[in-house]
């Protein structure tokens, strides 16, 4: 625990990098809607490693299938269970690490925190765990397109410390996303990454970045304050991702170092509503979507397995070098957009349900 | 829905600016712990207003009240249930904004969610909300300190554009932050800060700031993996308190520009067990705490309430310039601080809570 | 923990014998609805102990106040805090039992399980503990019938060895039950009733009995399957209230010992839409209500507090004989319908609320 | 939703009649136990139809598959996930009954309630369910048995009209219950009740009855006052599983018909510590496992599948007969024998995970 998420649209993962699979099981599913595994596999392959010089060779098919809750090809309100098999299913050539926790590794904590850990030294904390939230958010982003017309784009904003501008945040879509190996829209500035992370492989180092994210056409009214305010829950989603480091939404930083005058967004008459003039709130106020786009950032640490020695001590305390073999990504944003995407579309759909609990309340309040 | 956070340690909140009271309800507080009144006034002190010329002068005691869960000084397992009586209970001399959503912030959103709108337009997004979560985290904050002598500090590290190094984290106290009015332990810039508010308040102005926070003595093995990972939690915690826009751990944003060989914390015997040479993680690896300090920062936007007009429109879509009257903080970060302090305690006391059900795994694991 | 019950009608209760107060947090009662204590006031009353010559005349006023959540009598949509103060608040007159376990009471359970007892030796497993409940669940019942028009309805249906037939379940009302002092429907089996009651208080003894609910006019399809099924839900609520024992619906136990042709209950064309011949289902199948009369029974033990010496032995284990003083309820059923009917209607609310998110699902579905 | 049950020990159940497959994810299973499906199939084998010719003859192997959370043989502290594939996954069979829904089914409720229902009728309630339930439960079995020794049995004390009595507590066995097929431990009582099954399948009828279970060696402290009291989860639990109408603890109904004086347990010393002389409490005083055997009772109402032509209407309220073909269980209780002991396995599990929060509590309280 805990390996669920979510109160109306709640998902529990499962697996870890070498038992038999991985998945989800999508427990409060809305029902009666069209549901295939079609629908998910796109995020999942644009998730899987393998699709280009840029990330780790290791070719995984990463097919799911939809156990349960689908009927007809229709969901039936019940549990709806994912599954991706694993491939590789012999935790067995990692035995030289067994005694060496990796720096920056969870395998010191898993350790001490369960008294046990895989012998794949991943384990619950590798990558391939991810790919249960992937399947589950799949989901949720094709409920919060096809009720809402909600759209959510990720992409990688920055990898090092080259950064890219805020591309249009009403047009840019996923095409210009994956125009390039490493996600990011703006094709220079693109290049410039490529060239980063080409340069960490042949160091056999790694380097970290950015995944920016926004989300369209949301209804008004998402978030259930104080606890589950739409940021909140966005908060813990995205620093539940492995190896994140940080979090800020609308302005976030920036916006800590400006004025009052600066920052506030005027209402504007839009439509038959309001929205705003500016939006520095990112789409939330008081922990409550208001119909402006959202969009948010996730930093993401290097990876911590490289290629370059190092020295560190093993569980005795025992002085060790440590050379890690294989092949490893050197950097993993491009891979996190899509598990950027589907984690906010999971908060996004569990709390549009919540919000549905609220339909219908009497008018003529104090307003 | 939610005001509860917490697994073990379960809070609810409940309460608004102008209703007969704020406080909470502790579910699954430990039992047989010394308590008192005076282990928790001293935090809401702390978050009171009117505590300095740096914040707004609306005097109010903040008393609180164990309403029960006690009995001679010691609990007793059951909820403990604090109160806050408002001194200020009439609604009533808000009517002038009742037709105007203020710009950033939540009257709009309240409206649209609820139907409905306290009449003072905070309601339960104004800084009132805060007392329950100070008063159930001062709570926390003793069970850790008693237990593990848990230390939990937390500071201004910006305020506006002015920002303050890193103190020395194993040693920063609450005595050297409460050294001044605006909460920065170091003197010279703290003194740069008061400027700053003292200006944004002859403005008429607000101005954004950063609280940082280091926990020190944490046990190894909180956390709870895969979407409770301590950072998650944490997350999750500070983006819901009012105002927030983003939060980092460890390395943080400035990590996502670094290589994966600078990051990476080697291990080092430490005691009878392992620590890390450097800390870039911030105390935390794989979602679980490694036993190093763990520190974040979490940041604030500028307070919307500013005397300044502000041209915006009323809900029907009229335009409007709106002045505010009264007095407001220019700043709320230094008040911030112990709400920042006694979240982290209720999230630390809760994974400390949930890690005990592991207590006495059977060793002799895969390590 | 856990004093919290619900899903999105989440109730926390707070409170023992001699702390300040007993009372409720309703986190998630929908907004914009009338709201004051005269609609909470009324079954509280009827709670009351000392309402007849029948229970004990320890006269307690419990008046509750809304200490948040409604503002100009209309719920807010966030916390509604209940609170009732505690006239007496000095444990200290129990301290005669402090190392004495008293025979069938929580005394030897809390003290193992906390390590520490409310002096008192009720607390938190005292009747007062169910002020909270039936507070917090008066307002769901108001939802309820605003909303639905449901109807809930309990009363006496056995006390010892007498048993009262079902009444005609599609009539029975409050004040029926309210007729005389033992809260039973049929005058002269009350009369019987009453004159047992009567009996075990003239021989210092205590007796159990049985209360039966009908719940009419549900929404078809409250009640979340599996783990939640509505019967699910509510024999976890009847069974939380303090000296129950067992819990039947619809047929019940007597429905084990029937065949499947008797006891299934034939559709039939009802109005608009269907309904069944009979109701041995008590308006539920597959764990969702069906429009019929929902109906289920909860049997009582009688109160272990009596004034028959007891031979029994102290926490060291040595013999000692107990008597217990002051006046104690004979029999405790009569005001437990109020505590019946208000937690059933916690369950409906909550499963009303929660069916709230499948409302539109589209239509065209494999019927 | 709610699929999942529990707080600590918390099982995600998923799958219906035709689906690829049905299973459950144990989310916080105590890490580091030895684990195989070796100790999950035996109750999986005794929940199985086709066992004797006392129930159906769908013959299916339900062998399971454990998916992750488990390495060489010992959990890892990870999600168990476990599986059991559908050796029939057609659901086209069903077709005639598409328009009718069938009396006492949940083909009405399901279809009201989601707006689709899986076309076997049966879906998510049907009895196929219950294997992820059982599986989930033989673990839970296993953690209880080696940490404290305790011992759940359960048997089949009625069947129609005809009783069992109750067996000597403290040495009934699962070898005496599985000594025949209808699972009465009571050998002669056993011969009447095959009788009266084979009658009900003669009949084309079929015919309800009673589970009584008992589970021994519980540490003191389960339970969790208010609503997770430890009968108020097994309540819940128990109420969960299809087809059941009634539940009662301890003396249960009985338990309403006497006087406090003949129910009350007196305390008397037991080994180092207390012991009651009586258990009319069932082991539970104030929602708290006392330390003596915890006993129960389970009302199963007779199948609504029969083969006896019925009178009913179809969804548009037409006339019309409906008849069942195929071969189907006229009485599911010796079947239900393992599913009301791993359901009780559940609750026990998690409610003693829960406790360990408490271990270490300071003495010198008030007893």
């Amino acid at each position: 625990m805990s390996s669920t998420f979510g109160t109306l649209f709640r998902v529990t993962t499962f697996g870890e990098s070498h038992c038999r699979g991985v998945g989800a099981v999508i427990d409060g599913c809305p029902s009666n809607m069209p549901l295939t595994e079609a629908d998910i596999q796109p995020q999942l392959d644009r998730r899987r490693p393998g699709q280009s010089r840029l990330s780790t060779d290791r070719s995984e098919a990463d097919t799911v299938t939809i156990l349960s809750g689908v009927e007809n090809g229709r969901t039936l309100g019940t549990p709806v269970a994912l599954l991706v098999a694993n491939k590789d299913q012999r935790p067995g050539d990692y035995t030289a690490m067994r005694d060496i926790p990796r720096p920056s590794h969870a395998d010191f904590t898993y350790q001490e925190k369960y008294g046990i850990r895989a012998a794949s030294g991943g384990g619950r904390s590798s990558a391939r765990e991810t790919i249960g939230r992937v399947a589950a958010g799949a989901v949720a982003e094709k409920y919060l397109r096809e009720t809402f017309g909600v759209e959510i784009v990720a992409w990688v904003s920055g990898v090092g410390t080259i950064t890219a501008p805020w591309p249009d945040m009403d047009t840019i879509g996923r095409d210009q996303v994956d125009n390039n190996p490493v996600r990011c829209p703006d094709v220079s500035i693109a290049a410039e990454m490529i060239g980063r992370v080409e340069q960490a492989r042949a160091d056999k180092d790694s380097v970290g970045g950015i995944v920016s994210c926004v989300c369209r056409h949301l209804p008004v009214g998402l978030g259930e304050p104080v606890f589950d305010k739409l940021e909140a829950r966005l908060a813990q989603a995205m620093l539940s991702i492995p190896a994140t480091k940080g979090f800020e939404v609308g302005s976030g930083f920036a916006g800590a170092r400006m004025s009052g005058s600066a920052h506030n967004d005027p209402f504007v008459k839009k439509g038959s509503g309001l929205g705003t003039v500016t939006n520095h709130s990112g789409g939330i106020q008081g922990g409550i979507s208001n119909g402006e786009p959202l969009f948010f950032r996730v930093a993401f640490k290097p990876p911590a397995t490289i290629g370059i020695p190092q020295k560190t001590v093993d569980f005795s305390g025992n002085d060790v070098v440590l050379e890690a073999g294989g092949r490893h990504d050197p950097c993993v944003v491009p891979r996190a957009v899509p598990i950027v995407e589907t984690m906010a579309a999971q908060v996004l759909a569990d709390l549009a349900l919540c919000q549905k609990r609220l339909a219908g309340h009497r008018s003529g309040g104090s307003r």
